[in-house]
């Protein structure tokens, strides 16, 4: 396909497809004449990772090349280069965090710990901030959020066994940039949904 | 208490404390003499509140402020009222987003879809998203996600019934801010766990 119908096919202005090519996100189509290249699936592919993590997302280039590196290089330990590639997405958390209140918290589960990987460090602060703020952290609020995790994961990682090295990066690393939000807004909406059921939906007079 | 152990109690140093105060947004102690006062569990409450918002996820004052307006200031519909302070949390759709995708959303989960909510909003620009990058979403995609969402959510609005419409109100705003990182950190840690339980760790010579 000729670049405008990249563009089209990926929403992608063609001006940003040129930028992108020219940065080395993304290959040159091949030469057809002096200006006219061809574009393939594997373009439209590529076009896709870079336009949600920079659009949806908003992640810096210096990011989204990292992501790239890893999908083009993954290393032999695939969990390994996922893990990485979903570490360049944020939030981004100090390499000074205490890492214990995560520790503690995946021992509990009998999960594994993997330090290297920046979601140890976001769980860590995301705890942190828990306590701080005087909200209950124990076990059985532990367990709520890491049993939905669990049955989400292994359910997202289905496919993955079928995949490339390379695609399972890219889906590891597109995955979590366009489902997190997904799974965040739902969890507001059941939180209505839930409020509904318990009749407390339009409670006059109610103590406050 | 003094001013000091308030800080001390809740991390929040002296002069931004005094800051709040001067904004409006932290009630001024009982005056003790021309230049001690004295706070009570209400000011570490509430400051807590402030600090989770501000500190934890950045939060603009004006949007602070619209939350505690409504901690302070509850309507008589209490799901109402959550759902706006929650609503005062990022992300920040744009209000000309076509709903349509959540509502074919919340209609396939039977769950009441409430418009003037931001998460409807935030649905539907998630579903955008995934869609563009040509990631899957069918109906078992989107019950991977909201099944976990409504486990979630009932089992955090167990505590709602036992408390006034205000606490309600704060509770909604600070456990969204504090325990969505913690729900993706621990997704993040499920994956590494999948793919450790199904031998996908340092697999060595796989296919790229």
């Amino acid at each position: 396909m000729l670049i405008s119908e990249l563009s089209e096919r990926t929403g992608v202005p063609v001006a940003t497809v040129k930028f992108y090519i020219r940065e080395g996100m993304l290959e040159r189509g091949r030469a057809l004449s002096a200006t006219r290249a061809d574009y393939d699936d594997d373009h439209v592919a590529r076009l896709r990772v870079i336009a949600a993590l920079t659009e949806v997302r908003g992640l810096p280039l210096a990011r989204v090349r990292e992501i790239l590196a890893l999908i083009d290089e993954p290393t032999p330990d695939l969990a390994e280069t996922m893990g990485q590639a979903v570490g360049a997405l944020p939030p981004y958390v100090s390499p000074d965090e205490d890492l214990t209140p995560a520790h503690d918290a995946l021992a509990t589960l009998g999960w594994p710990s993997v330090d290297r990987f920046a979601a140890v460090g976001q769980l860590s602060a995301a705890i942190r901030a828990v306590r701080e703020a005087g909200m209950p952290w124990d076990e059985s609020t532990l367990r709520r959020y890491a049993d939905a995790a669990a049955a989400i994961a292994d359910d997202e990682l289905a496919p993955v066994p079928g995949m490339t090295a390379s695609e399972a990066v890219a889906y590891a690393a597109l995955g979590t940039a366009l489902y997190e939000p997904v799974m965040l807004a739902l969890r507001r909406l059941a939180h209505y949904r839930a409020l509904d059921a318990a009749g407390l939906v339009d409670t006059e007079g109610r103590r406050g």
